[in-house]
């Protein structure tokens, strides 16, 4: 069978290490086939990186070669929707950077051209491959944990510094971006947190813009929310705490499960709780309870883990871990957590309206100090560890 | 030195617990000398109990039969500061049990008794006596976390089954109680986290009203608060989960305490992170620093370490652990929850509109189904494990 000829768009850090990672044939099936930036000084960096692929400065132009089956989408957020859409309608398969664009609106345009297509659509949701999230989803959706009772995630360690906020230009603007932590780092944990729970029916949030960072946008956020069973959840993040904590605890009827620490620890009540509660003829507990504490050798396969699993969906039909929709999920929450917060920190029902949510945004993005030009720029093609889950 | 001669007022489960362990000694300097109830049944168990201690029924005739020098104040909330306030001002030192009362314009009635008083005005935070939350708040107050950034409180282990909320027919009504999970069970909380962290000056809730039993307050609240400094708070309780989680959190400039599991973990920064932030090179952390676990196995001297100080305040001027006044804090930041539930999760300034909060506390009580009668009645006269910190 022959390679997968892959295109990377955008060759900043994160395309850089995605086009290093191909050009190394560390994926299976797949090649790196061209790069694509409009920068002139990005790429002088990929003559020396990749020497002998051709490189593009138009993307347009590019998808269009006709040397392509798959490409890449690395570019900043606010051109993720369109970019992938062009891709899917070229015939060619495309995998995005999340978050799948800024504004659930734009990514359910996509959503539709792929609908349209018989091409592969993924997502970069590489956290998804972290073994202990899987366990949790499992656990979750098989009903072990009863009905879902609440969901807290403390996931504050996401820490970076002004050196980080200056290193690219269209970072933590309103138009070079499209929000801040809850739309950059967090993503990954909506993500996980709307995979393993399930998405919820309403969204308060309380986002403090450039709270501990000369910026425009959010670094600190607490969203409070609802599921449709009546159960809540609570997903507090931040970019200014160290050492931050990522801890998920998640409560149901027949017990708890905790993760935190690289550890899944598993509370099983050996009877349902909402049965004790009427039956039981004492003040409180104890309901007789298991408790397990899951540990795993295997390892996170991470941005690699995805981006083989795009080639094998590819390439023998494999399910994909991170299937393209599914970005809208997450992108619902972090959209309905700043509705929330610029109408006053009002519950938000999902789905939202997406028009008040885009002329927001827009009016946002028209002050915004973003302008194109080359940033400081000097990425070193790795997979940084920080991507991972960390604990 | 003559033991104090005091009372209880209000023999149910708390009621009961305190004056047995006055009857049996077990308070250096203070005895048992009287105990009073409005029930027939209750001062026939008491004469059982406690043969040879004189009963009142109306405790208005016994503050003023001039054979006492204390009160212990343990009947329904509602009835906490109209009695405390009586005691005062019949010259005879007082301490009621928590919260202070319903509402927090009647508490600041009984702090005003108490400032035309020269008598001790003790509350009952037995919690206060925990070493671990002692030595938590030794390292916020003294300034070795920084500046506060955050606090998380997840505080979902107070279990009630609906066996309890049947035992007393004043329990989880509005006019009986006054509230439900957050102003019987969390005012420990409560206080404990305005003790370390301060007061917010914003509050906003999230209260689900007989979420899991059949009673007519709420078994469910998350409080979101902000500080003066702009950090955040989240304050999440229940007596709805099983096994539920006791984990408290508090981030600032100089790093991190978690209280779980009797443990207090501390995380102690080498460098102000705020200074870092703007100083470091590199994208995030690590920022230098060290960890300290520390367990204790001195012990949380609970009531009984509370009646003693408030006998040695009396005998010999010692310091109170818990004073009275301080009750009012706590009682603030339910009271401004509740408002913030009925007003539709909007944020409640604090101070808040005290009349407002009377007026539809009122409207919820006039709708209670509570009607005094003598309920299912069986106390053990002990002080109960579940009363003291819960791991």
């Amino acid at each position: 069978m022959k390679n997968i000829r892959t295109a990377v768009i955008g060759i900043g850090n994160m395309g850089t290490a995605h086009a290093t990672c191909l050009y190394e044939g560390r994926i299976i099936g797949m090649e790196l086939s061209a790069v694509c930036d409009i920068s002139p000084v990005r790429r002088e960096e990929c003559s020396r990186r990749f020497p002998g692929v051709p490189q593009f400065e138009n993307w347009r132009e590019m998808i269009a070669s006709g040397t392509l089956d798959a490409v890449i989408v690395a570019v900043p957020h606010p051109m993720h929707a369109e970019i992938a859409t062009a891709v899917l309608e070229a015939g060619l398969h495309v995998l995005t950077e999340k978050p799948m664009d800024v504004s659930v609106s734009k990514g359910r345009k996509l959503i539709e051209a792929s609908k349209k297509s018989d091409r592969v659509f993924a997502i970069m949701f590489n956290q998804r491959t972290n073994p202990l999230f899987r366990r949790a989803r499992e656990i979750v959706k098989s009903g072990q944990l009863g009905e879902l009772k609440r969901s807290v995630w403390i996931i504050t360690n996401w820490y970076r510094t002004q050196h980080y906020y200056d290193s690219g230009d269209w970072r933590a603007t309103w138009s070079g971006e499209g929000g801040g932590v809850l739309l950059n780092q967090a993503p990954h944990n909506l993500d996980l947190w709307q995979w393993i729970c399930g998405m919820p029916v309403e969204v308060t949030a309380f986002c403090d813009v450039a709270k501990y960072h000369n910026i425009e946008v959010e670094d600190d956020a607490t969203i409070f929310v609802r599921y449709e069973n009546g159960a809540t959840g609570t997903f507090i993040t931040t970019t200014g705490e160290y050492p931050g904590t990522n801890r998920l605890e998640i409560a149901g009827t027949l017990g708890k499960i905790v993760l935190e620490n690289g550890v899944l620890k598993w509370w099983k009540l050996e009877q349902p709780e909402d049965v004790v509660r009427f039956e039981l003829k004492k003040n409180s507990g104890p309901i007789p309870m298991q408790v397990e504490e899951i540990t795993t050798d295997e390892k996170e396969t991470a941005h690699a883990g995805i981006l083989q699993n795009f080639a094998n969906a590819i390439q023998h039909g494999e399910a994909l871990i991170s299937p393209g929709p599914d970005g809208i999920c997450e992108l619902t929450i972090s959209n309905a957590a700043y509705l929330s917060q610029w109408k006053g920190n009002v519950a938000i029902p999902v789905p939202f309206d997406e028009a008040e949510f885009d002329r927001e945004l827009a009016k946002r993005a028209e002050n915004s100090n973003y302008h194109i030009k080359d940033g400081v720029h000097n990425p070193d093609g790795k997979y940084s560890e920080r991507w991972q889950v960390n604990w």
